[in-house]
């Protein structure tokens, strides 16, 4: 599948190089490919700069994010929640028409401090705001309950014995993405309803984060027992 | 010990009966206990009413909030969080000054029906507003992110391996009520620290709904896989 993903943080890199290594078609998508390509330094959580991950993965293509989404049968919202919706209009209503988008981003505001609140929720969601923001795309809330690492390869935690959550409208793009979630390694994808039920995804956050600070570690993830 | 279970519902009555059953020493509490026994129809959920749940549990008396409070070294909020205050304001500050108070109400909001949303989240919890209002009782949040008879039964669900979530400032009293969750057969009790946590525990309850509407049982609980 030729898969744009948007976002070049940890996210967005775990995801594209795992889908390049499944054998998808992917290009990654940035605001400015030059200036994200001519960084030097390390970003605040220490990951080196975007051009060291390049040269490791030279089979997927920096390009902008309109250049990205227009190549692509699926697209994979992997920026921050805060730039989501104006990285998506940079992304372009018309290049994302008609195609699903896998939402993986959390509404998650820091301009408080630790830990962060989120800028939306309970009675709407962010994958919610995007849905509106562009009807024709079809919307996925989906992998935003875990760390990147366990996004891409759910067995570096109790042996991928967890689960995973999908929201969304549209039945088709359901099926598209819960597909995908197969082939990266997850085994209990529980399909949760429509996007409205991405407010509790979304909503599991503060508790990740307290998770992430009692445990130590971010290498956890829920399991719905039962 | 000498156990205050606040409320007659669905989660006081099967902790009250719980407790009784490890040999505790258990009242139940309610506002005017000739009107709860003097009911005779079911509740919105269908249950029995009290007084034929009275006459099984002949070893739990039926008195006031107050007068529960008043003989008890532990006390259990089982109200639902919309009334918790006022419940324990009827129990008496004084009554309630020193002890441990075992919090499982939620903040929910049905007053727009179904799902019901949160009348408090993100930035303060109910945990944290009984706290302020009662600042001599030791609060600690516990068990408010699973179905009643797993709080009490842990083993009813995939064998009990699952996950119970602890908040409180107070290091005694959550040793307190860690050692009563480990005699209901809780296993994996996960201290996530000060009770600012109940923000995201009270928040878990939108996917909680949710999930209850996808797996079509209430009989499932968190596990956090590491």
């Amino acid at each position: 599948m030729k898969i744009a993903v948007l976002g070049t943080g940890t996210v967005g890199r775990t995801m594209a190089a795992r889908f390049a290594d499944l054998g998808h078609e992917v290009t990654i998508g940035t605001r400015d490919p030059e200036a994200t390509l001519a960084r030097t330094d390390q970003d605040a959580l220490g990951n080196p700069p975007f051009a060291t991950w390049a040269v490791d993965h030279a089979q997927v293509p920096l390009v902008t994010f309109a250049e990205a989404a227009e190549q692509a049968d699926l697209v994979v919202n992997a920026t921050n929640g805060g730039v989501s919706i104006d990285v998506l209009n940079q992304a372009g209503a018309a290049n994302l028409a008609g195609k699903v988008l896998l939402d993986i981003a959390n509404p998650l505001d820091f301009s408080q401090g630790f830990p962060p609140t989120l800028f939306v929720k309970d009675t709407d969601s962010l994958g919610e705001q995007i849905q509106r923001a562009f009807p024709d795309v079809k919307v996925v809330k989906t992998l935003n309950t875990m760390t990147a690492a366990l996004m891409a390869d759910p067995a570096l935690a109790a042996g991928g014995d967890h689960s995973v959550f999908v929201s969304g409208d549209d039945a088709d793009a359901k099926k598209t993405v819960i597909g995908l979630l197969q082939e990266l390694g997850h085994t209990d994808v529980i399909d949760l309803g429509d996007l409205s039920t991405a407010r509790g995804t979304e909503m599991l956050l503060p508790i990740w984060l307290r998770l992430m600070g009692a445990l130590g570690t971010p290498m956890f993830n829920f399991k719905i027992a039962r």
